[in-house]
This record gives C-alpha cells, sequence and structure tokens, in this order.
C-alpha cells in the first residue's frame, strides 16, 4: 500500500442503511462496510451508528485519513456541519453532525446534501468530469437534483437549491408530500411509477411481457423488470419508458429555460432503465426547450451507480466545492 | 449641473420604441428622446433610429457621459455586445451591435438582454436595493426574467438564462410560441390575459364592473381596467388576479425550488395591477413551494416603472455585474 496516496472517509447516510467506506483521493474504494441506520430509534442512535460504520472501516492505519466526507438528507449547512428536518430520518430538527464527529475522529469532516454529494461524486470522478456545468438527476424513491455551476455546486441562500423532484409539470395534478400538486415526484418517483404501470396492467388487457416477468403478481413489479421488458422489445414497456422521458422532459425543459444549462447526469436507481430512458428524457427535454438551447441538450448516465453515495461524500474532502 | 457627477446615455431598444435617455450614475434622468424602431425595415434602418435617438439627447456638452448601455432584446453575448435572433426584431440573425455604436460615438458600449438590464436597473436603483439575490419577473405582452444572484446578472452557459416565461405549468396546456406547451406565458402574458377574460365576460353571465368601465366593448379591455375594476371592489376582477397569481405561483415554486431564492421583483406592464397582484402571486408562491422555504417567499413590485428600460440600461454602463 503506498504511504504517499491520500484517503478519506465517505458516509452515505440513508434511510436504511449507513454506507461507509475508505476512497483514495482518485475515488478508488479500498474498504468498505455498511450498518442499519435504525432511523426509527432517533437520532443519538443514528449517530451511534454512524460511528459503528466509521469504526469499522478504520482500524487500518496504513492509510492516510485526511477527513470524512458525508452525504445526509435534508438541508445542511455545510459551513457548520448541521443537518436540519432530514425526511427519512425522524426527530433530528437540528444536529450538529459535523461537530460531533469531528470530537469523535479528530478529522476534517465535511457534510453535504445527499443529493449534491453524488453531483460533486460524478464531477469529480465520474460522467460529469468533462463539463463545467450540469445538472444531476437522481431518481429513486425521491427525485433529487444538484446543480454544477462552473464546477462548483450551486447551493442557494440556504442550501436548499435543486429540488427538482418538486417542479410542477401540471398546477392541477396530483398532491405531492411536499404539499404542491403535480411535482415531477408524483409522476415518476418508484412508488408512483410502480403504482401506475400496476394499475394499468391490471385494469387494461395491454399484452406485456412485463405479467410474465413478474408470474403475473405485479407486486413483483420494479423499474429493473420494466427495463428487462423493453430489453425484450415490450411495446407496453416501451411506452412507459418514453411516458417518463416527456414528463421528465417537461421538467427539465423549465430547468434549462431558466438556468441556461444544457447538460444532465442521471443517476439512481430508477435510472437502472437505461440507454432507452436515457435518449427518451433527452427527446423530451428537446421537443420543449426554447430553439436556442435545443441543439446543446445532452442527457448521460451517472458512472458511480452503486458507489455514488460513498465516492460522492469522500470527494467532499478533497474538492474545494 | 455639476461636472464632477458621472452619466451614461440609457437606450431601451423595444419592437415598436427606441427610448434614449441620460442617466446620472445616481439614476436620475436629465434628458430624454423616444424615435420608433421601424423594426419592419430590418437591421440597418433600425440602427440608424437607434443612432438618431442618442443623437438627440447627447448635442449637450456639459454632460460626462461615460458610455452607452443597451437593453435589447434576444440573446446577447456581452462580451462581444453581439445581439442574437431578437423575437421581435424581423432580419437581425446576429447583429455586431457594440461594435458599431463603438465606432460611431467613440465610447464604451454595453449591450444586454433587456429583462437583464431591467433586473440590473432594480437592483442598482430600485426595488433589488437591499437584496443579495432575487429574480426579476416583468409582465407584459411576454413573461421576462432575470436572475440576480449575490448582487450579479445569472447569465448561464449562452446568456440565455432567466427565461421565467417559459416555465410550463401543464405539460399538457396550449401551444406556446416558443413550441412548447403550457408555458407561463400562455396564462398571463397580456394578449393571452385579455383573450380569456373577455372570453369569460362575453360568454357567461359574469356580473362585473369591467363591462361598464370597457362601456360594453370588451376590445377596449386591458389590464389597466381589470386593476380599475379590482378597485372597485368587483368580484370577477379579484377572481382573476387570484388566478393570476395561483399561474404564477406555480410556475415561480418551481423557481424557488431550484434556485433556493425567494425574493421575486414584479414590473412590465400587467403589473399595474398593483397591490392585489403582488399578494395574489406572493399566496401562490408560499402555497406551492417547499416549508423549508414557505416563510422566506417575499414578493415586491418594481420601483423603476416606465424608466425602467433606460435607467436599467444605462446602469450598465457603471455596475460591475
Amino acid at each position: 500500500m503506498s504511504t504517499k496516496e491520500k484517503y478519506a472517509i465517505g458516509v452515505d447516510l440513508g434511510g436504511t442503511n449507513i454506507k461507509v467506506g475508505i476512497v483514495s483521493e482518485a475515488g478508488e474504494i479500498v474498504e468498505k462496510a455498511s450498518v442499519p441506520t435504525l432511523a426509527e430509534d432517533g437520532p443519538e442512535i443514528v449517530i451511534s451508528q454512524i460511528k459503528k460504520g466509521i469504526g469499522k472501516v478504520i482500524p487500518d492505519k496504513n492509510f492516510d485519513i485526511k477527513g470524512i466526507g458525508i452525504g445526509s438528507p435534508g438541508v445542511i449547512s455545510i459551513e457548520k456541519g448541521i443537518v436540519e428536518n432530514p425526511p427519512n430520518l425522524p426527530g433530528w430538527g437540528k444536529v450538529m453532525l459535523g461537530d460531533i464527529l469531528e470530537k469523535e475522529f479528530n478529522v476534517k469532516v465535511v457534510v453535504e446534501n445527499d443529493a449534491n454529494a453524488a453531483a460533486i461524486g460524478e464531477l469529480v470522478f465520474g460522467a460529469g468530469k468533462n463539463f463545467d456545468s450540469f445538472i444531476m438527476i437522481t431518481l429513486g424513491t425521491g427525485v433529487g437534483g444538484g446543480i454544477i455551476l462552473n464546477k462548483k455546486i450551486y447551493r442557494g441562500d440556504f442550501g436548499a437549491a435543486g429540488e427538482i423532484g418538486h417542479i410542477t409539470i401540471d398546477y392541477k395534478g396530483n398532491r405531492c408530500n411536499c404539499g404542491n400538486y403535480g411535482c415531477i415526484e408524483t409522476y415518476i418517483g418508484n412508488n408512483y411509477l410502480i403504482k401506475w404501470v400496476s394499475e394499468e396492467l391490471a385494469n387494461t388487457s395491454y399484452d406485456s411481457k412485463i405479467m410474465e416477468l413478474v408470474d403475473n403478481d405485479l407486486d413483483r413489479l420494479t423499474p429493473k423488470i420494466i427495463s428487462d421488458a423493453a430489453d425484450l422489445k415490450d411495446e407496453y414497456a416501451h411506452s412507459v419508458i418514453s411516458k417518463m422521458g416527456l414528463y421528465l422532459g417537461a421538467a427539465l425543459a423549465s430547468v434549462s429555460n431558466i438556468l441556461d444549462v444544457s447538460t444532465y447526469v442521471i443517476g439512481g436507481g430508477v435510472s437502472g432503465l437505461g440507454e432507452p430512458l436515457i435518449k427518451a428524457i433527452e427527446n423530451g427535454i428537446k421537443d420543449r426547450v426554447l430553439k436556442s438551447l435545443s441543439s446543446r441538450v445532452k442527457v448521460v448516465p451517472a458512472m458511480l451507480r452503486n458507489d455514488a453515495g460513498v465516492k460522492g461524500a469522500s470527494s467532499l474532502v478533497f474538492y474545494n466545492y
């Protein structure tokens, strides 16, 4: 093990699991661990789980650890490392996560919103390397966003910028958890997507390969299965993907018309729908965005995949963003 | 006349008229003139009209003129002073407006998009003075926008940012001139607004004071008349204003959720609807924006009014934005 290479610990604080890794400055994961978040037990227990996860990867003293980077849900004051009201971590209110971990491990700790951390990860190690400005979209249970402008994260007045999931595409649309109506998340967030496709397949006579792939049990439906059906040239699966492109196209055309940024990096579980979804999103944006922007629109898949959270979090330590 | 005060010439290049003024660094207009644009006659004639307008205000040699600022429609390359495809100026393509006027008048010339110039005018002289970041919205035939972040204009990758009018609020909505569907402009742009209200009043039995104010001739309807009816406590006029607030609220909640900017300055002709419209927009945004932002939302009227274009353009010369 070279003693000259620098390392950081990346922590991906999720609602279910906390993933921790030792990552080299070049983006290679050399150790990793996962512990349950135990979110329901409140902040003290979650924090002790974070310490436990970090403890699992640091016994090896050969690594020159420069700091700990944490991607956390919620609105983050990065200067102070304060996490505020993370949606899937009950009872948190305001937690001084940075201070707590700095005292415990005696290294620099950087806390950032998880979608922003993913965007920085793609910027430093992944699909965003060659772009000055791009928007990172994570498609999962929620639809997250991180805005990179001139190789820096754009955080807004209070660190809450980039909430791409809560762009309205129909002001008369369904109510969203956030209180707004017709947010893009209520069309293509994982649960909404599965509900929409299940209902259509249950109530209409589409002849779709999806039914075989779930053994006629729609409770087994996942985005991956829609993707598998699309690979088998299933017409209905393709129609679902192009509708997703239409919905996302409407939301992201608004984003491009506001920001004049035309590159999108698509990640997250639902992005497992792969190349057809990437193409559908690109077409959806091009169809709607202002003509002067249209030819510049470029949509690419994220590169970090499963390790996006840990790698992105570790990059916070090295990258001056 | 103090010889110490500095002055700039502001040029507001509109589709119908070119307004020109000599403006002090403190924002006082000391000379002004207006000439017809003659847009239909093409770029050469329009440029000679601009020169003519400027010629009308500069004979007085007592003013120390530091430069010429121009607010123009279209996408602008500010470094080079190039105007590209201004929507209401046929035949322009790309015009090197900055170079042409620098050669003619031998002073610094700054060309900027008209909505951005209005935003900078409000930042320097008007309602934006006390804010670091705000979004300027101009309500008129079109719905324009200028984004101020940390006291600088945000122009995007190619100077096309801030196209607030082309945010979709219903992806299945009416086709917009831009090619997209359900843009906010197709709900509250001047002509759409007048059409909507005229049709409702013609086809339904609303008992509205608007009918008296237009002498039963709906061809006379203007935003000002809707405003006058609202002042007379006309229920229908108020319902129109709150609907405008609902539509704009949906569009601007998306903007705030993306940018985490919560202050809006509202100007332009349609904003003559006054305080009730300002309140309706503020309520519309608060109803929809993410909870963490809601209490910070502030909507204020523009202060520069009729001289916004000329003052905003003049400020380009002095303000390092």
